[in-house]
Protein backbone atom coordinates (compact mmCIF):
# COMPACT_ATOMS: atom_id res chain seq x y z
CA UNK A 1 0.00 0.00 0.00
CA UNK A 2 1.56 3.38 -0.61
CA UNK A 3 2.46 5.86 2.41
CA UNK A 4 0.33 8.23 1.32
CA UNK A 5 -2.94 5.80 1.68
CA UNK A 6 -1.36 4.02 4.71
CA UNK A 7 -2.07 8.25 6.33
CA UNK A 8 -5.07 8.82 5.28
CA UNK A 9 -6.43 5.40 6.51
CA UNK A 10 -4.52 6.09 10.20
CA UNK A 11 -5.82 9.13 10.11
CA UNK A 12 -9.08 8.18 9.56
CA UNK A 13 -8.99 5.34 12.03
CA UNK A 14 -8.15 8.28 14.46
CA UNK A 15 -10.98 10.26 13.85
CA UNK A 16 -13.35 7.55 14.52
CA UNK A 17 -12.45 7.67 18.00
CA UNK A 18 -14.26 10.56 18.36
CA UNK A 19 -17.38 9.17 17.28
CA UNK A 20 -19.42 6.81 19.59
CA UNK A 21 -22.76 5.10 18.57
CA UNK A 22 -25.16 5.78 21.23
CA UNK A 23 -23.68 9.08 22.19
CA UNK A 24 -24.00 12.36 19.29
CA UNK A 25 -21.69 15.19 19.26
CA UNK A 26 -21.64 18.34 18.62
CA UNK A 27 -22.02 18.80 14.53
CA UNK A 28 -19.64 21.63 14.13
CA UNK A 29 -16.89 20.55 16.10
CA UNK A 30 -17.38 17.19 14.47
CA UNK A 31 -17.15 19.04 10.78
CA UNK A 32 -14.31 21.15 11.87
CA UNK A 33 -12.11 18.49 13.13
CA UNK A 34 -12.62 16.37 10.02
CA UNK A 35 -11.63 19.42 7.60
CA UNK A 36 -9.06 20.22 9.48
CA UNK A 37 -7.63 17.12 8.83
CA UNK A 38 -9.17 15.34 5.82
CA UNK A 39 -9.00 18.81 3.39
CA UNK A 40 -5.84 17.76 1.73
CA UNK A 41 -2.16 18.33 2.93
CA UNK A 42 0.93 16.99 1.51
CA UNK A 43 1.62 14.53 4.80
CA UNK A 44 4.89 15.17 4.10
CA UNK A 45 5.39 14.68 7.96
CA UNK A 46 3.53 11.47 8.12
CA UNK A 47 5.31 10.06 5.02
CA UNK A 48 8.61 11.04 6.30
CA UNK A 49 8.02 8.81 9.50
CA UNK A 50 6.92 5.69 6.89
CA UNK A 51 10.13 6.37 5.04
CA UNK A 52 12.36 6.26 7.74
CA UNK A 53 10.65 3.22 9.47
CA UNK A 54 10.98 1.49 6.41
CA UNK A 55 14.86 2.42 6.01
CA UNK A 56 15.45 1.08 9.75
CA UNK A 57 13.53 -2.41 8.21
CA UNK A 58 9.56 -1.64 9.55
CA UNK A 59 9.77 -3.92 12.22
CA UNK A 60 6.30 -2.91 13.18
CA UNK A 61 4.50 -0.69 10.25
CA UNK A 62 1.46 -0.12 12.24
CA UNK A 63 3.15 1.83 15.08
CA UNK A 64 5.09 4.24 12.50
CA UNK A 65 1.12 4.69 10.55
CA UNK A 66 0.42 5.57 14.28
CA UNK A 67 3.10 7.83 15.10
CA UNK A 68 2.72 9.95 11.59
CA UNK A 69 -0.95 10.41 11.82
CA UNK A 70 -0.19 11.69 15.38
CA UNK A 71 2.33 14.33 14.09
CA UNK A 72 -0.22 15.17 11.40
CA UNK A 73 -3.11 15.80 13.83
CA UNK A 74 -0.71 17.69 15.72
CA UNK A 75 0.57 19.81 12.35
CA UNK A 76 -3.17 20.20 11.59
CA UNK A 77 -3.97 21.67 15.24
CA UNK A 78 -1.15 23.81 14.67
CA UNK A 79 -2.37 25.36 11.60
CA UNK A 80 -5.88 26.10 12.87
CA UNK A 81 -4.73 28.08 15.77
CA UNK A 82 -1.94 29.61 13.98
CA UNK A 83 -4.54 30.84 11.67
CA UNK A 84 -6.65 32.41 14.62
CA UNK A 85 -7.34 35.83 14.29
CA UNK A 86 -4.91 36.73 17.07
CA UNK A 87 -2.25 35.29 15.04
CA UNK A 88 -2.18 35.06 11.33
CA UNK A 89 -5.79 35.90 11.01
CA UNK A 90 -5.97 33.73 7.70
CA UNK A 91 -9.01 33.83 5.79
CA UNK A 92 -7.86 30.78 3.55
CA UNK A 93 -6.10 27.12 3.96
CA UNK A 94 -5.60 24.58 1.39
CA UNK A 95 -7.16 26.85 -0.96
CA UNK A 96 -11.22 26.82 1.48
CA UNK A 97 -11.73 29.20 4.17
CA UNK A 98 -9.84 28.64 7.58
CA UNK A 99 -11.52 26.99 10.36
CA UNK A 100 -12.21 29.92 12.55
CA UNK A 101 -14.09 31.83 8.85
CA UNK A 102 -15.90 28.43 8.32
CA UNK A 103 -17.11 27.47 11.60
CA UNK A 104 -16.41 30.18 14.23
CA UNK A 105 -13.10 31.37 16.48
CA UNK A 106 -14.59 28.99 19.42
CA UNK A 107 -14.92 26.08 17.23
CA UNK A 108 -11.22 26.79 15.90
CA UNK A 109 -9.83 26.96 19.60
CA UNK A 110 -11.07 23.99 20.34
CA UNK A 111 -11.14 21.96 17.22
CA UNK A 112 -7.29 22.49 17.56
CA UNK A 113 -7.27 20.92 21.29
CA UNK A 114 -9.27 17.69 20.22
CA UNK A 115 -6.48 17.54 17.84
CA UNK A 116 -3.68 17.32 20.52
CA UNK A 117 -5.70 15.54 22.57
CA UNK A 118 -6.56 13.12 19.74
CA UNK A 119 -3.06 12.62 18.73
CA UNK A 120 -1.36 10.99 21.97
CA UNK A 121 -4.20 9.09 22.35
CA UNK A 122 -3.54 7.43 18.93
CA UNK A 123 0.01 6.33 19.76
CA UNK A 124 -1.22 5.48 23.97
CA UNK A 125 -3.40 3.39 21.50
CA UNK A 126 -1.02 1.49 19.32
CA UNK A 127 -1.03 -1.90 21.44
CA UNK A 128 2.92 -1.37 22.00
CA UNK A 129 2.98 0.62 25.69
CA UNK A 130 6.79 0.99 26.25
CA UNK A 131 7.26 1.90 22.59
CA UNK A 132 4.14 4.22 22.87
CA UNK A 133 6.19 5.92 25.88
CA UNK A 134 9.03 6.82 24.33
CA UNK A 135 7.11 7.87 20.71
CA UNK A 136 5.04 10.12 22.81
CA UNK A 137 8.00 12.03 24.83
CA UNK A 138 9.46 12.44 21.28
CA UNK A 139 6.39 14.13 19.95
CA UNK A 140 5.90 16.27 22.51
CA UNK A 141 9.47 17.69 22.75
CA UNK A 142 8.09 18.49 18.71
CA UNK A 143 5.80 20.14 20.43
CA UNK A 144 5.97 22.18 23.66
CA UNK A 145 8.57 24.21 25.52
CA UNK A 146 11.40 24.20 24.37
CA UNK A 147 12.33 23.20 21.56
CA UNK A 148 9.06 22.32 19.79
CA UNK A 149 5.94 24.53 17.61
CA UNK A 150 4.76 25.98 20.41
CA UNK A 151 7.53 27.83 21.74
CA UNK A 152 8.57 28.75 17.83
CA UNK A 153 5.28 30.64 17.95
CA UNK A 154 5.08 32.13 20.87
CA UNK A 155 8.90 33.62 20.26
CA UNK A 156 6.84 35.60 17.92
CA UNK A 157 5.18 37.40 21.02
CA UNK A 158 8.72 38.19 22.50
CA UNK A 159 10.52 41.85 21.43
CA UNK A 160 13.20 39.88 20.29
CA UNK A 161 14.05 35.69 19.73
CA UNK A 162 17.45 34.09 19.37
CA UNK A 163 16.86 33.62 14.81
CA UNK A 164 18.39 30.01 14.78
CA UNK A 165 15.97 28.93 17.78
CA UNK A 166 13.41 30.82 16.45
CA UNK A 167 13.65 28.93 13.18
CA UNK A 168 13.88 25.36 14.61
CA UNK A 169 10.80 25.84 16.61
CA UNK A 170 8.61 26.75 14.44
CA UNK A 171 9.18 23.95 11.50
CA UNK A 172 12.10 21.97 11.96
CA UNK A 173 10.92 20.53 15.54
CA UNK A 174 7.40 18.61 13.68
CA UNK A 175 9.89 16.81 11.32
CA UNK A 176 12.84 16.28 13.63
CA UNK A 177 10.02 14.04 15.61
CA UNK A 178 8.64 12.81 12.37
CA UNK A 179 11.49 11.58 11.59
CA UNK A 180 12.70 10.28 15.25
CA UNK A 181 9.70 9.21 15.70
CA UNK A 182 9.50 6.47 12.61
CA UNK A 183 13.40 5.13 13.82
CA UNK A 184 11.76 4.60 17.01
CA UNK A 185 8.61 2.87 15.95
CA UNK A 186 10.77 0.48 14.19
CA UNK A 187 13.27 -0.02 17.07
CA UNK A 188 16.09 1.35 15.99
CA UNK A 189 17.54 4.57 17.92
CA UNK A 190 15.99 8.42 17.50
CA UNK A 191 19.03 9.91 17.98
CA UNK A 192 21.01 8.33 15.44
CA UNK A 193 18.13 10.08 12.97
CA UNK A 194 18.71 13.54 14.50
CA UNK A 195 21.40 15.53 12.70
CA UNK A 196 19.29 14.11 9.47
CA UNK A 197 15.98 15.35 10.89
CA UNK A 198 17.54 18.80 11.65
CA UNK A 199 19.01 19.44 8.41
CA UNK A 200 15.19 18.07 6.50
CA UNK A 201 13.64 20.59 8.96
CA UNK A 202 16.00 23.60 8.15
CA UNK A 203 15.26 22.53 4.28
CA UNK A 204 12.00 22.48 4.91
CA UNK A 205 12.06 26.51 6.67
CA UNK A 206 13.46 27.79 3.47
CA UNK A 207 11.31 25.88 0.84
CA UNK A 208 8.54 27.47 3.02
CA UNK A 209 10.88 30.86 3.13
CA UNK A 210 10.80 30.32 -0.92
CA UNK A 211 7.29 29.55 -1.40
CA UNK A 212 6.16 33.06 0.92
CA UNK A 213 7.92 34.98 -1.81
CA UNK A 214 7.62 33.53 -5.24
CA UNK A 215 4.26 31.09 -5.13
CA UNK A 216 1.00 32.63 -5.35
CA UNK A 217 -2.20 31.41 -2.92
CA UNK A 218 -3.99 29.67 -5.82
CA UNK A 219 -0.37 27.28 -5.95
CA UNK A 220 0.35 26.59 -2.29
CA UNK A 221 -3.79 27.25 -1.07
CA UNK A 222 -2.76 29.79 1.36
CA UNK A 223 -2.03 33.79 1.65
CA UNK A 224 1.94 34.50 0.61
CA UNK A 225 3.58 37.41 1.51
CA UNK A 226 3.20 36.57 5.07
CA UNK A 227 6.48 36.93 6.24
CA UNK A 228 6.65 40.34 5.15
CA UNK A 229 3.41 41.50 6.15
CA UNK A 230 4.71 39.99 10.01
CA UNK A 231 7.53 41.00 10.17
CA UNK A 232 8.93 37.79 10.19
CA UNK A 233 12.77 36.38 8.74
CA UNK A 234 12.87 34.67 5.80
CA UNK A 235 15.32 33.63 3.67
CA UNK A 236 15.09 35.25 0.20
CA UNK A 237 14.72 38.51 2.33
CA UNK A 238 17.66 37.69 4.27
CA UNK A 239 20.05 36.26 1.35
CA UNK A 240 18.16 37.09 -2.31
CA UNK A 241 16.07 34.60 -4.29
CA UNK A 242 19.21 32.69 -6.12
CA UNK A 243 20.99 32.28 -2.70
CA UNK A 244 18.20 31.07 -1.15
CA UNK A 245 17.41 28.11 -3.48
CA UNK A 246 21.24 27.31 -3.66
CA UNK A 247 21.18 27.14 -0.01
CA UNK A 248 18.09 24.88 -0.08
CA UNK A 249 19.04 22.48 -2.80
CA UNK A 250 23.05 22.39 -0.15
CA UNK A 251 20.79 21.84 2.98
CA UNK A 252 18.81 18.87 1.19
CA UNK A 253 21.87 17.30 -0.03
CA UNK A 254 23.81 17.74 3.52
CA UNK A 255 20.21 15.76 4.91
CA UNK A 256 21.24 13.07 1.99
CA UNK A 257 24.41 12.68 3.38
CA UNK A 258 23.42 12.50 7.41
CA UNK A 259 21.07 9.87 6.71
CA UNK A 260 22.61 7.68 9.63
CA UNK A 261 24.14 3.96 8.90
CA UNK A 262 20.55 1.89 8.08
CA UNK A 263 18.92 -1.35 6.69
CA UNK A 264 18.37 0.63 3.51
CA UNK A 265 18.34 4.79 2.95
CA UNK A 266 16.33 4.47 -0.22
CA UNK A 267 12.58 4.59 1.00
CA UNK A 268 14.30 8.03 2.64
CA UNK A 269 15.99 9.00 -0.33
CA UNK A 270 12.63 8.61 -2.52
CA UNK A 271 11.34 11.08 0.46
CA UNK A 272 13.67 13.73 -0.14
CA UNK A 273 13.41 13.28 -4.00
CA UNK A 274 9.61 13.54 -3.76
CA UNK A 275 9.80 16.49 -1.40
CA UNK A 276 11.89 18.72 -3.49
CA UNK A 277 9.73 17.87 -7.08
CA UNK A 278 7.02 19.23 -4.88
CA UNK A 279 8.59 22.41 -3.82
CA UNK A 280 9.92 22.70 -7.37
CA UNK A 281 5.79 21.74 -9.02
CA UNK A 282 4.47 24.37 -6.90
CA UNK A 283 7.07 27.16 -8.06
CA UNK A 284 6.75 26.19 -11.57
CA UNK A 285 2.66 25.96 -10.93
CA UNK A 286 3.22 30.07 -9.25
CA UNK A 287 4.91 31.41 -12.20
CA UNK A 288 2.26 29.52 -15.03
CA UNK A 289 -0.57 30.96 -12.69
CA UNK A 290 1.27 34.05 -12.84
CA UNK A 291 1.68 34.26 -16.53
CA UNK A 292 -2.02 33.29 -16.84
CA UNK A 293 -3.11 35.42 -14.22
CA UNK B 1 2.70 13.77 52.94
CA UNK B 2 -0.51 15.55 52.19
CA UNK B 3 -2.59 15.32 49.35
CA UNK B 4 -2.36 18.85 48.25
CA UNK B 5 1.24 19.11 48.63
CA UNK B 6 1.92 15.49 46.74
CA UNK B 7 -0.11 17.29 43.97
CA UNK B 8 1.72 20.42 44.16
CA UNK B 9 5.11 18.77 43.77
CA UNK B 10 3.88 16.70 40.59
CA UNK B 11 2.69 19.76 38.82
CA UNK B 12 6.22 21.51 39.30
CA UNK B 13 8.05 18.45 38.73
CA UNK B 14 5.60 17.97 35.44
CA UNK B 15 6.42 22.06 34.59
CA UNK B 16 10.29 21.43 34.65
CA UNK B 17 9.91 19.29 31.88
CA UNK B 18 9.30 22.81 29.85
CA UNK B 19 13.02 23.92 31.01
CA UNK B 20 16.38 22.54 29.40
CA UNK B 21 19.31 24.09 31.03
CA UNK B 22 20.93 25.50 27.48
CA UNK B 23 17.40 26.20 25.13
CA UNK B 24 16.32 29.51 26.43
CA UNK B 25 12.28 29.63 26.61
CA UNK B 26 10.04 32.20 25.01
CA UNK B 27 9.80 34.04 28.50
CA UNK B 28 5.95 35.34 28.19
CA UNK B 29 4.86 31.54 27.49
CA UNK B 30 7.13 30.51 30.17
CA UNK B 31 5.65 32.77 32.55
CA UNK B 32 1.78 32.15 31.39
CA UNK B 33 2.05 28.92 31.88
CA UNK B 34 3.45 28.53 35.29
CA UNK B 35 0.57 31.34 36.30
CA UNK B 36 -2.14 29.00 34.80
CA UNK B 37 -1.23 26.12 36.80
CA UNK B 38 0.63 27.94 39.98
CA UNK B 39 -1.87 30.48 40.37
CA UNK B 40 -4.24 28.80 43.25
CA UNK B 41 -7.17 26.17 42.25
CA UNK B 42 -8.68 23.45 44.85
CA UNK B 43 -6.41 20.74 43.49
CA UNK B 44 -10.00 19.02 43.79
CA UNK B 45 -9.57 16.60 40.94
CA UNK B 46 -6.21 15.44 41.21
CA UNK B 47 -7.24 15.21 45.52
CA UNK B 48 -9.72 12.65 43.97
CA UNK B 49 -7.48 10.65 41.91
CA UNK B 50 -5.21 10.39 45.26
CA UNK B 51 -8.04 9.24 47.27
CA UNK B 52 -9.53 6.69 44.82
CA UNK B 53 -6.16 5.24 44.49
CA UNK B 54 -5.76 5.43 48.14
CA UNK B 55 -9.47 3.89 48.48
CA UNK B 56 -8.28 0.85 46.02
CA UNK B 57 -4.72 -0.09 47.47
CA UNK B 58 -2.45 2.76 46.83
CA UNK B 59 -0.17 0.12 45.00
CA UNK B 60 1.30 2.94 43.18
CA UNK B 61 1.12 5.91 44.57
CA UNK B 62 3.64 8.01 42.28
CA UNK B 63 1.40 6.68 39.23
CA UNK B 64 -2.19 8.56 41.08
CA UNK B 65 -0.12 11.34 41.87
CA UNK B 66 1.75 11.36 37.83
CA UNK B 67 -2.42 11.10 36.58
CA UNK B 68 -3.91 13.78 39.12
CA UNK B 69 -1.23 16.00 37.77
CA UNK B 70 -2.15 15.50 34.39
CA UNK B 71 -5.68 16.47 34.75
CA UNK B 72 -5.38 18.99 36.45
CA UNK B 73 -3.17 20.56 33.44
CA UNK B 74 -5.98 19.78 31.06
CA UNK B 75 -8.44 21.84 33.75
CA UNK B 76 -5.64 24.62 33.52
CA UNK B 77 -5.72 24.64 29.62
CA UNK B 78 -9.62 24.62 29.86
CA UNK B 79 -9.61 27.28 32.30
CA UNK B 80 -7.23 29.34 29.96
CA UNK B 81 -9.44 28.68 26.97
CA UNK B 82 -13.02 29.31 28.12
CA UNK B 83 -11.36 32.56 29.65
CA UNK B 84 -10.29 33.61 25.76
CA UNK B 85 -12.15 36.74 24.69
CA UNK B 86 -14.29 34.15 21.89
CA UNK B 87 -15.68 32.14 24.65
CA UNK B 88 -16.12 33.92 28.04
CA UNK B 89 -14.29 36.68 28.06
CA UNK B 90 -13.32 36.39 31.82
CA UNK B 91 -11.26 39.26 32.89
CA UNK B 92 -10.05 37.54 35.97
CA UNK B 93 -9.68 34.02 37.14
CA UNK B 94 -8.44 33.14 41.02
CA UNK B 95 -8.73 36.34 42.30
CA UNK B 96 -6.29 37.30 39.45
CA UNK B 97 -6.02 39.19 36.10
CA UNK B 98 -7.22 35.88 33.20
CA UNK B 99 -4.25 34.48 31.64
CA UNK B 100 -4.71 36.58 28.49
CA UNK B 101 -5.21 39.69 30.09
CA UNK B 102 -2.24 39.50 31.83
CA UNK B 103 -0.33 37.84 28.63
CA UNK B 104 -1.79 39.08 25.71
CA UNK B 105 -4.34 36.47 23.18
CA UNK B 106 -1.64 34.69 21.19
CA UNK B 107 -0.12 33.68 24.59
CA UNK B 108 -2.92 32.06 25.88
CA UNK B 109 -4.43 29.87 23.51
CA UNK B 110 -0.39 28.53 23.22
CA UNK B 111 -0.26 28.28 27.17
CA UNK B 112 -3.73 26.07 26.68
CA UNK B 113 -2.06 24.14 24.06
CA UNK B 114 0.84 23.68 25.91
CA UNK B 115 -0.90 22.30 29.20
CA UNK B 116 -2.29 19.76 27.00
CA UNK B 117 0.39 18.62 25.65
CA UNK B 118 2.15 17.95 28.97
CA UNK B 119 -0.65 16.20 30.49
CA UNK B 120 -0.53 13.56 28.10
CA UNK B 121 3.28 13.34 28.54
CA UNK B 122 3.42 13.51 32.71
CA UNK B 123 1.14 10.56 31.97
CA UNK B 124 3.86 8.84 29.38
CA UNK B 125 6.52 9.06 31.54
CA UNK B 126 5.31 7.46 34.44
CA UNK B 127 7.55 4.42 34.19
CA UNK B 128 4.40 2.18 34.06
CA UNK B 129 4.05 2.10 29.93
CA UNK B 130 1.55 -0.39 30.44
CA UNK B 131 -0.74 1.79 33.17
CA UNK B 132 -0.30 4.97 30.94
CA UNK B 133 -1.61 3.77 28.05
CA UNK B 134 -5.06 3.11 29.61
CA UNK B 135 -4.57 6.16 31.75
CA UNK B 136 -4.41 8.20 28.59
CA UNK B 137 -7.14 6.69 27.15
CA UNK B 138 -9.28 7.82 30.55
CA UNK B 139 -7.97 10.75 30.30
CA UNK B 140 -8.88 11.56 26.63
CA UNK B 141 -12.25 10.28 27.06
CA UNK B 142 -12.98 12.65 29.55
CA UNK B 143 -11.05 15.64 27.57
CA UNK B 144 -12.23 15.05 23.91
CA UNK B 145 -15.21 14.75 21.59
CA UNK B 146 -18.33 12.98 22.52
CA UNK B 147 -18.00 12.73 25.94
CA UNK B 148 -15.63 15.24 27.28
CA UNK B 149 -14.84 19.30 28.31
CA UNK B 150 -13.93 20.03 24.79
CA UNK B 151 -17.43 18.54 23.64
CA UNK B 152 -19.31 20.01 26.33
CA UNK B 153 -17.90 23.52 25.84
CA UNK B 154 -18.70 23.26 21.87
CA UNK B 155 -22.35 22.02 22.70
CA UNK B 156 -22.81 26.04 23.59
CA UNK B 157 -21.62 26.86 19.53
CA UNK B 158 -24.87 24.52 18.57
CA UNK B 159 -28.52 25.63 18.40
CA UNK B 160 -29.12 23.22 20.54
CA UNK B 161 -28.01 20.38 23.28
CA UNK B 162 -29.13 17.72 24.97
CA UNK B 163 -29.09 19.37 28.30
CA UNK B 164 -27.92 16.13 30.42
CA UNK B 165 -25.24 15.11 27.55
CA UNK B 166 -24.01 18.95 28.13
CA UNK B 167 -23.71 19.36 31.51
CA UNK B 168 -21.72 15.59 31.71
CA UNK B 169 -19.57 17.25 28.91
CA UNK B 170 -18.78 20.03 30.54
CA UNK B 171 -17.84 19.57 34.01
CA UNK B 172 -19.03 15.60 35.14
CA UNK B 173 -16.52 14.38 32.31
CA UNK B 174 -13.21 15.21 33.75
CA UNK B 175 -14.56 14.52 37.76
CA UNK B 176 -15.01 11.34 36.00
CA UNK B 177 -11.41 10.66 34.68
CA UNK B 178 -9.84 12.04 37.96
CA UNK B 179 -11.96 9.23 39.91
CA UNK B 180 -11.52 6.23 37.43
CA UNK B 181 -7.80 7.38 36.74
CA UNK B 182 -7.20 6.79 40.35
CA UNK B 183 -8.30 3.35 40.39
CA UNK B 184 -6.61 2.45 37.36
CA UNK B 185 -3.70 3.88 38.93
CA UNK B 186 -4.25 1.46 41.39
CA UNK B 187 -4.21 -1.48 39.43
CA UNK B 188 -8.26 -1.67 40.23
CA UNK B 189 -10.82 -1.69 37.19
CA UNK B 190 -11.51 2.01 36.47
CA UNK B 191 -15.28 0.61 35.24
CA UNK B 192 -16.41 0.10 39.17
CA UNK B 193 -15.79 3.57 39.75
CA UNK B 194 -17.95 4.84 37.17
CA UNK B 195 -21.04 5.46 38.89
CA UNK B 196 -19.55 7.05 41.98
CA UNK B 197 -17.22 9.14 39.84
CA UNK B 198 -20.46 10.69 37.27
CA UNK B 199 -22.38 11.38 40.37
CA UNK B 200 -19.79 13.30 42.08
CA UNK B 201 -19.49 15.01 38.90
CA UNK B 202 -23.20 16.00 38.86
CA UNK B 203 -22.61 16.86 42.38
CA UNK B 204 -20.05 19.47 41.00
CA UNK B 205 -22.01 20.64 38.20
CA UNK B 206 -25.08 21.57 41.21
CA UNK B 207 -22.55 23.32 42.99
CA UNK B 208 -21.04 25.20 40.38
CA UNK B 209 -24.57 26.85 39.27
CA UNK B 210 -25.16 27.39 42.69
CA UNK B 211 -21.78 29.24 43.26
CA UNK B 212 -22.70 31.29 40.26
CA UNK B 213 -25.88 32.45 41.44
CA UNK B 214 -25.18 32.78 45.21
CA UNK B 215 -21.64 33.67 45.93
CA UNK B 216 -19.31 36.45 44.95
CA UNK B 217 -16.67 36.94 42.49
CA UNK B 218 -14.29 37.51 45.86
CA UNK B 219 -15.41 34.62 47.29
CA UNK B 220 -14.95 32.40 44.29
CA UNK B 221 -11.99 34.49 42.68
CA UNK B 222 -13.94 34.26 38.71
CA UNK B 223 -16.98 36.22 37.80
CA UNK B 224 -20.38 34.97 38.84
CA UNK B 225 -23.75 35.11 36.73
CA UNK B 226 -22.37 33.88 34.09
CA UNK B 227 -24.73 31.36 33.32
CA UNK B 228 -27.50 33.94 33.59
CA UNK B 229 -25.52 36.41 31.25
CA UNK B 230 -24.72 33.95 28.42
CA UNK B 231 -27.94 31.98 28.98
CA UNK B 232 -26.80 28.76 29.98
CA UNK B 233 -28.90 25.85 32.23
CA UNK B 234 -28.22 26.40 35.73
CA UNK B 235 -29.93 24.21 38.46
CA UNK B 236 -31.07 26.98 40.45
CA UNK B 237 -32.36 28.79 37.74
CA UNK B 238 -34.37 25.72 37.43
CA UNK B 239 -35.37 24.59 40.84
CA UNK B 240 -35.11 27.43 42.86
CA UNK B 241 -32.06 27.50 45.06
CA UNK B 242 -33.87 25.71 47.99
CA UNK B 243 -34.24 22.92 45.58
CA UNK B 244 -30.58 23.18 44.30
CA UNK B 245 -29.42 23.01 47.85
CA UNK B 246 -31.23 19.82 48.70
CA UNK B 247 -30.35 18.23 45.21
CA UNK B 248 -26.85 18.71 45.83
CA UNK B 249 -26.87 17.13 49.44
CA UNK B 250 -28.73 14.07 47.73
CA UNK B 251 -26.47 13.35 44.91
CA UNK B 252 -23.41 13.62 47.27
CA UNK B 253 -25.33 11.06 49.35
CA UNK B 254 -25.68 9.44 46.68
CA UNK B 255 -22.25 9.32 45.31
CA UNK B 256 -21.34 8.10 48.81
CA UNK B 257 -23.76 5.20 48.16
CA UNK B 258 -22.00 4.33 45.14
CA UNK B 259 -18.88 3.50 46.39
CA UNK B 260 -18.01 0.02 44.93
CA UNK B 261 -16.50 -2.47 46.95
CA UNK B 262 -12.41 -1.54 47.33
CA UNK B 263 -9.73 -1.63 50.01
CA UNK B 264 -11.15 1.33 52.19
CA UNK B 265 -14.11 3.82 51.48
CA UNK B 266 -12.59 6.29 54.06
CA UNK B 267 -10.27 8.12 51.45
CA UNK B 268 -12.73 8.94 49.38
CA UNK B 269 -15.68 9.41 52.23
CA UNK B 270 -13.33 12.15 53.33
CA UNK B 271 -12.92 13.79 49.85
CA UNK B 272 -16.62 14.18 49.72
CA UNK B 273 -16.77 15.89 52.95
CA UNK B 274 -13.77 18.30 52.17
CA UNK B 275 -15.72 19.29 49.35
CA UNK B 276 -18.91 19.75 50.86
CA UNK B 277 -17.19 21.88 53.04
CA UNK B 278 -15.70 24.12 50.69
CA UNK B 279 -18.54 25.01 48.83
CA UNK B 280 -20.77 25.73 52.24
CA UNK B 281 -17.52 27.77 53.37
CA UNK B 282 -17.64 29.60 49.57
CA UNK B 283 -21.21 30.32 50.04
CA UNK B 284 -20.91 31.34 53.72
CA UNK B 285 -17.56 33.80 52.69
CA UNK B 286 -20.19 34.94 50.22
CA UNK B 287 -22.63 36.07 52.46
CA UNK B 288 -20.27 37.99 55.00
CA UNK B 289 -18.57 39.94 52.11
CA UNK B 290 -22.37 40.35 50.85
CA UNK B 291 -23.10 41.91 54.40
CA UNK B 292 -19.90 43.69 54.29
CA UNK B 293 -19.91 45.16 50.89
Amino acid sequence: MNPVTRVERALRRALSLLEEEDVPSPTLLRKAVRDAVLQGGGRLRPALTLAVSASCGDTRPWLAEDFGAAVELVHCASLVHDDLPCFDDAAMRRGLPSIHRAYGEPIAVLAGDELIVLAFEVIARSGEPRAAAQLISILARGVRSPRGIIAGQAWESETSAPPELYRRAKTASLFEAAACGGAAAAGADPRSWRAFATKIGDAYQIADDILDVQSTPWAVGKPVGQDDLLGRPNAVKQHGAEEAHALLRATLQDALSSIPPCESPAPVEAWVERVSWRIEETLRLSVEHRKVG
